[in-house]
């Protein structure tokens, strides 16, 4: 592709990909920080969850969701999904040299070495995410002398998108995934990583579950921030005289489903008629 | 396709399909019914679950999943996914008007209604399978006075997959779903089938939230019985002197979860050089 010119760059909204309805988790703290921007957002609905697939088909997929993304266009790129962007982050970057592509991982891993003081840090995630130990290295770059405890939650991303982010499931679920942690198993650890968008929604039983003294580490705030900056040290922040800004959805299956269950992680209803169902 | 012609069909394997590794529960049933036989499964695991994407996603990776293991020779053809059998029968029936198609769904459906003395059954099954209706409308046309109450219970699923299939999580999950039932909301059902490949291995917990009095139908049994008359009837049992019988298994994705995650449902350990990745 082109280079982007800021001029004609500005006014085009920010891409936002998932494989679902997680990534509105993120979606929504951009919106908070950015409300003048316009958004697309992708959820892949019809091949989710990534999080039990292989690096190879994920990675395969993501490139699919950003061409559809690109040919609409938009002016930067982030990839909501953690388990996409441990597996795809380079490939889109290659894909496409001139447009920032900005991933839920490194910010996550960023805010969670700020958090913890003693170095001993847990990573909720993913399967997929967890496997490729994409959090574990992120961290090592920035404090290599941390210890990362990583916890596949797979059963979190079923009760967030169940609804039943409180009761009697959910903390059973909570109490056991985070056993290590309250052992001391995981050493100690006093730092926390959301490393799936799905789990904010649980912040509630997994904060009782991991006891007070641990602190709770969402990326989506992080790299809504760090898009933030990015932004505007590129000059790309959509100026005010391109009107009101426009928030559009793509899915590639279920759009009734995904108005229905989105609205839970946007935290603001979404109506069907504003998803467009699409194939990739 | 042409007709099957019984001599030179009989030595031919099975094709079972599924979503992913629920179906094994079936396998595991036409093995025990039908031990001499050949068995070719494949579990769609770069695109599952099936359950929460639309009817007409279902029936197009249903019909490319068939296309594959006819393409490669079977001499029937057993729908083992619950979400699959209600979207694509028809479709399957049409495709093909020469093979036999069964799916696991009149054989359940058929089960319920012999199990239930009251005429008051429940059916366990995915968003998708409820949301199509296709057990209440295989009961009604068994049992027209039938009272169906579908219940769907996507965390079932994820709970199969994790291995949770006893302890804390798993007894809550199953006391929610089932609440209707234990208040009699469900007015009071005598029989409940387990109408999702995945919820025969958490049959102890949904036993307990059920309670004594109510019966249980596993469709997997039933579809083996069935298909078992079938072959037989129309001469396609396979012969002795076709040797050894083979078992294979095709993946779309993630080989070794499959064979590790699978082993629990077919109740026999897969090594992942016994699966063939392939590509739909």
């Amino acid at each position: 592709m082109e280079s982007l010119k800021p001029l004609a760059a500005a006014p085009l909204p920010i891409g936002v990909f998932d494989s679902g309805v997680g990534g509105l988790t993120v979606l929504r703290a951009l919106r908070a920080a950015l409300p003048a921007e316009s958004y697309l957002y992708l959820g892949d609905t019809a091949r989710l969850p990534y999080g039990t697939k292989s690096e190879h088909t994920v990675a395969r997929y993501a490139l699919q969701a950003a061409d559809e993304l690109v040919e609409r266009g938009i002016k930067c790129l982030v990839v909501a999904c953690n388990t996409a962007s441990a597996a795809a982050l380079p490939a889109l970057q290659q894909r496409y040299p001139e447009l920032p592509v900005i991933g839920v991982i490194e910010p996550g891993a960023r805010a969670a070495c700020a958090a913890s003081r003693n170095g001993r840090i847990a990573v909720l995630a993913t399967e997929s995410t967890v496997r490729a130990g994409a959090y574990t290295r992120a961290i090592a770059r920035v404090r290599p002398d941390a210890e990362v405890t990583a916890i596949a939650c797979a059963l979190f991303v079923a009760l967030a998108e169940e609804g039943w982010t409180e009761g009697a499931v959910a903390k059973a679920a909570a109490e056991r995934y985070l056993a290590p942690l309250r052992a001391g198993g995981a050493g100690a650890s006093d730092a926390l990583v959301l490393g799936c968008t799905h789990f904010p929604v649980l912040l509630p039983v997994i904060v009782a579950a991991a006891g007070a003294r641990v602190r709770i580490v969402d990326s989506a705030a992080t790299t809504a921030a760090e898009v933030s900056s990015l932004l505007a040290a590129r000059a790309l922040l959509r100026p005010a005289a391109a009107g009101a800004p426009s928030l559009r959805f793509l899915a590639t299956d279920a759009v009734s489903r995904f108005a229905a269950v989105g609205g839970r992680f946007l935290g603001t209803p979404i109506e069907a008629a504003d998803v467009e169902l699409i194939d990739l």
